[in-house]
């Protein structure tokens, strides 16, 4: 029954990994809380780059420094 | 000054439906809690079926099967 | 699948009225979405009165005032 | 290590407005409670005015009758 | 710099299996997408089981019938 | 209509200094995008620093460190 919300920044996330991480979730709730697999629910959010900010300053702008 | 955040699969919910979930969500706090409906915040969150795992899987395998 | 997350002021609601409130946002997303009743999830978060600001004022004070 | 959401809709915020809001809750977090901007995580949700309901309604109704 | 929110009811986690779960996220996160560890932020919220619906009923029910 | 929500760590955070980051928050959107702080609604969260992570490690660890 557990929710999981993961957020990431938008960069080019694919299918794939989107399908890995909902795999590792449900099974480490498994693993650790005994969790039921068929009802956990997980959502990923992509937030774009200027949405997001990190030491008062956007995440866009730390890319352009190649951080 | 109830906040209601309903997140479902970006699948075609059209503009009249959303505003029956807003309509319908603020007529049940006034109901059960008789909370203000002029300071209830509904918020629609639709996220791709890529983004939405459930039993460990994306709803995008989901609806592949028909299901 | 859908997950609704209801937030209120924590005022004495009883679980017959949580009760009451998941009911009715599970009929709710059956009847204008078609969503499936046993995969629906409802978190209800309760909110200390000195935690929730409206109008840039905490609740705590609205109540004070009899608002 | 404080995280802030803040959702608004979505009707033109600029980039140059994200970053004043990013710089403006991170100081406020300082200021306030001391916390490391360094670790301050501030994301900004946009929501579309059909998916945000106030009083019942959708605020893209509210915006057609000039409110 | 993702930020992972994870819900569960509470019932009785303790803080050995908290610590399993920020360990196995960060992890996660790190080994799909790259994740730098350091700005990775988790939150665990336990939530009581009259205030968690699923298929339309609290799940202290559910687990009175001993599911 | 905004809405923020703000999680902290539940380290003896005054009411006081909730008010100030109401009264902040509302200020700066107010300031930065022009909303309405009649209804701008603030929600703070205040987490138990065993369900706080960061860098695969529990607050509560940093703390007993002196960081």
């Amino acid at each position: 029954m557990p929710y999981v919300n993961i957020k990431v920044t938008k960069e080019g996330v694919t299918a794939e990994q989107k399908s890995e991480l909902i795999v590792g979730v449900t099974a480490l709730l498994k693993k650790v809380l005994n969790k039921n697999p068929a009802t956990t629910v997980v959502v990923i959010d992509e937030v774009e780059t200027d949405n997001w900010g990190i030491a008062g300053e956007q995440v866009t702008l730390h890319r352009k420094r190649g951080e």
